[in-house]
């Protein structure tokens, strides 16, 4: 069962609520002999930490992990890496008018009818506050694959794309919003302050690319690389859509013009084009496994709109209090780590089946 | 491991390569007492088997399937129900040049990459014949959820979408497409002969809708409905996309107009929209769970590209034989069976969960 | 889940009942490149097989088992190998009587009160029969494991011990006790007789070791070698006890007693005893691992014992038909094959994991 | 993979070194809307708690559990439950000699082998240390299944018996053995006192019984429930054999007298007698669920004994510091919580797969 974990010998598991004392991941199935620190961890959790400008959260949260097992002298042991980070901003008083009805567009409503309760503190469980669990846990996962180079990007807010002639990926931490283009990123200013200022809230397109992903990896049939990729992108808050290579634009493409042509090269054959995005038949190939994922606008929006109370009377809510305006941005780091998260995984599995 | 297994309460197990004496699938979990015979699975397997008409391959398949455990006087019993489908027309003198060379866009190249060997007959494991085991285990899903509706249907081929102004469930059965709008189905059938005669292929997008789906079906966090649905939808053979709800749209949207508001209804609460396709924090809302799946071209077509043998030397190759000139259009049944395999699941892991 | 299923990266799945017809399993997991055939697997087969001599059931079984998949050109594939054993003999007017109460010691009442019916025709799902599918999977999992030898053989039966001065490993394959003690032999092939024509039937205990195991394989903590022996030696049918080295004898040890010191040796340490049974902290130690294993007498004999009715009425069966008298004879392949099938996994998930 | 975790649906995972800050687990699969508090978790943790009398280690350590998660306003969530218990009385200085060479009898050189590195200041993820986060688990799998009573004993130390005509249930918390006969725990008060004076240590059996069970819980053929028992069990620190009901006496008994019989009862069927331990076929049978288990004595010891350094050295080692002599008592409130987890999980399976 893998109700709240995730991965099958890389394995890992994340509690914790946006409102409780704390959230945190444990992870399974680490090789031993690998270094390891916090300060290894942090910098991905600082990437995805909210309060950093104007354009995410404003909710203060320095989520400082701390290893509680599994690393003895500085490196892992094989043994479960507890990591833990404290909750400190949970001014749970913001979200008091949330308690007399359901919001539209989040999870209180499915949750109250699935588990029959209603932490009316703020997403509980269903928050994007338990993405930094796998962010730390993603970190982990990239020892494991130091062969494999994760990127994304924010390559599109509210139907503004980059132009990819622009693209520089020095660019993407230069900017608030992982935008490899800077016009775009100029752009994307103004836009997300306007729907900031309005109460209003926007969608994002995030694209990942790994390269150095040898080919063979990916466990066909029930866990191939790009089913796990695809429930590992679907499973983060907010997320909608996932494409793997050209995705849906395959579809309206031509067998000669969807080919990946092949011809020899060194060591490894050259493909004449990555249509497919580095998968086929569920098994990585050599190229830059890429992955595409639409991320809806933040469901807390100022607009006040028609909903119901728990005892089923009508209301209207809007959503005051902290909130993305584009929960996108925030999305990349945990894009990266979900991508690591399954890279990890996979490679340990095919280690393990086929040697 | 879920290696070729998929589910977690009602799990099914996969085997069978398409040139083998026959496929099967092992369905682990189905509740016991529930009416079954092969009549009841069989007109699944029609519906998705090959050399129906001129647009799928010509291969012939009577695709018989056989019960061989886990019903005993009509009746499920709650032990593994053991189905088997004899391969009949696996000709493989028609692959005879395939042996050579890695087909471009197929698995070959990556099978071989992992484990070290080319089964040279066809697409051995990796074939979308294996998709027929699918189909049998969903006709069981389809016993365990009795409340849920399911219909798939192909919304585009090569780029020319249906007007959903036409759409008209009973045509679905009409045609050879699963296409609900008579206007698009005239126009495909130019579209895919043409694409058959020249030896290309075309892309296709099908949708899926499950009605009757209760509110509160879902396995947060990591085993959330919409990320087993891409799971579910991304492992089916050709697939690179999927949407739940808007998808893709939803990210060009804003929180206002994405907003799915709620007013009382009869017994559950009405909601004004489904933008979310039935599913918020990974769990069901009552409404239609709507999910969207990017088909790409066969990769079998009669252009010769550029590839490589085994050895490394520089080739071409044309894919003769029986292939469908438009895959996505049998991807239709399979579609439905993974709709219902995971919902089954969930119901399932909701009744043992919460009870 | 593992209903049905047994193993973490070397996975068999088991379907199939006693009266039905056929049974199989699905081994999923098992490296590419082995070479397998019918050949490999039938003379496992054939030791398990009822009705070689009058101390086993006269159910007469060819027990031929058909791969149906997962082997190309006498090779494993890497992609799952179904394999089939068709039942010949099910006459099931045999158990006629049996259909109107439960028959005491046996799963019947457990069934119906778990699953809601009665497979009147004999044990259905729960029958020894079951364990060919998991002799059949043990062969393919010797195969994993070239380096480790294993041997199993019958201790005890009725309460009348083996001497270890007599043990004679070529003596096994001699007698149809798998009883390595020709003295012992002689003296249990009266004692079952016995038994068997008083319509008696007697218990049985059974030893196994494997060599060659080196150090390191075990996955703790809760997939502990020694955790994982004793489920699957546990879920044998009749099996009520497990011991890993000295089991309950330790308890009555000291500290002292019980030490298992080490000296350097030659590549390895060379240990002073094995009290541990090969295995501690759930991880072998080089040493060899033995398990010893309790079956309980068959519960079909020939002396009425009150039961109830399904209806609840009180009455009284005897179980006429094809039985052992001494149950555990015939566990000794399947006790076998379980070893492999633990040690297969451990040495596939020590690889992926440690690497 | 269940490497740390353990259960289906009632799935706990546990984390921690004896050394390192912290343990804990995390409790996943737990129904929502339990009454659950630290209050009810810590008594649990009490009765297992080290340093309460000389008769086991005195190592201090207060014990206190915190529930970080999966709990709002004093009632379980359906979400994960993390619970941690902070290391105090880590001196780990008094593991120094350890450092040189592997302890024979523990998992030292097993860990190296497997891992590659020396935890030498105690057993690290070995240690006993790790059972009070399954007590702790099981405190919280109580909750779930309150029809039944779980009940565990010392029944053997150092080879002396109980005689169960002494058996009182009320003396097993009036004495430092959870001895219910008070003749034979003023007998071991000598015994244990005698090894612990010498430096020796003595081994142990346990006993449990859970009463309340319903027939119909177990999930054949792979999860059965005596095989989980039996998993569960050896899965704890210095297990070396486990029984169901009658054990291996079952092997020295016939038929007849191994008989179950059942007549006509209140409600359920009465049974004559309870060979099975309450579980026939893998299934309970609504009989009490009895199960013995062997501990071996403690490896730590004030005997020098034969052993090698990590570097192949032949050296001798005597384990000072703060052990127990009989590491058997405190495993009776962890073989309960063992019963409970499983117990727990297997509830929750029934209903999910039969409803």
């Amino acid at each position: 069962m893998s109700l709240n974990s995730f991965g099958h010998l890389f394995r890992f598991t994340t509690w914790g609520e946006s409102h409780g004392p704390a959230i945190g991941a444990v992870v399974d199935g680490c090789p031993p002999g690998l270094a390891l620190s916090e300060a290894q961890i942090q910098p991905f959790l600082d990437a995805r930490r909210p309060g950093q400008s104007r354009f995410t959260t404003q909710r203060q949260e320095p989520d400082q992990v701390r290893i509680l097992s599994g690393v003895f002298e500085g490196k892992t042991t094989g043994t479960p890496i507890s990591l833990m980070i404290e909750n400190v901003d949970q001014r749970s008083k913001d979200y008091g008018d949330v308690a007399k009805a359901y919001r539209p567009g989040h999870a209180d409503y499915a949750y109250d009818a699935k588990y029959g309760f209603r932490d009316y503190r703020g997403g509980g469980r269903s928050s994007a506050r338990e993405t930094a669990s796998r962010v730390a846990a993603g970190a982990v996962a990239r020892l494991v694959i130091p062969e494999v180079k994760i990127l994304a990007w924010v390559s599109e807010i509210g139907g503004d794309r980059i132009d990819m002639d622009h693209f520089d990926a020095a660019e993407i931490g230069r900017n608030p919003f992982f935008c490899p283009d800077s016009w775009a990123a100029a752009r994307w200013e103004k836009l997300v302050d306007d729907a900031r200022k309005s109460g209003s809230s926007l969608g994002a397109v995030a694209e990942c690319v790994a390269t150095g992903v040898p080919a063979g990896w990916g466990a066909p049939l029930y866990a191939k690389l790009d089913a796990e990729l695809a429930h590992a992108m679907m499973g983060i808050n907010a997320v909608k859509g996932v494409e793997i290579g050209d995705g849906f634009a395959a579809a309206r493409n031509t067998g000669e013009g969807n080919a990946d042509p092949m011809r020899p090269g060194q060591g490894a054959p050259e493909f004449l084009a990555n249509h497919a995005g580095g998968i086929a038949g569920g098994i990585s190939t050599g190229q830059p496994v890429t992955v595409r994922v639409a991320f809806k606008p933040t469901s807390s929006i100022l607009t006040p709109m028609p909903t119901i109370t728990r005892e089923g009377e009508a209301t209207e809510l809007l959503t005051k209090g902290r909130h993305d305006p584009c929960v996108g941005i925030r999305g990349v780091p945990v894009v990266e780590a979900m991508m690591a998260l399954v890279l990890a995984d996979q490679k340990l599995l095919h280690r393990g089946q086929v040697g």
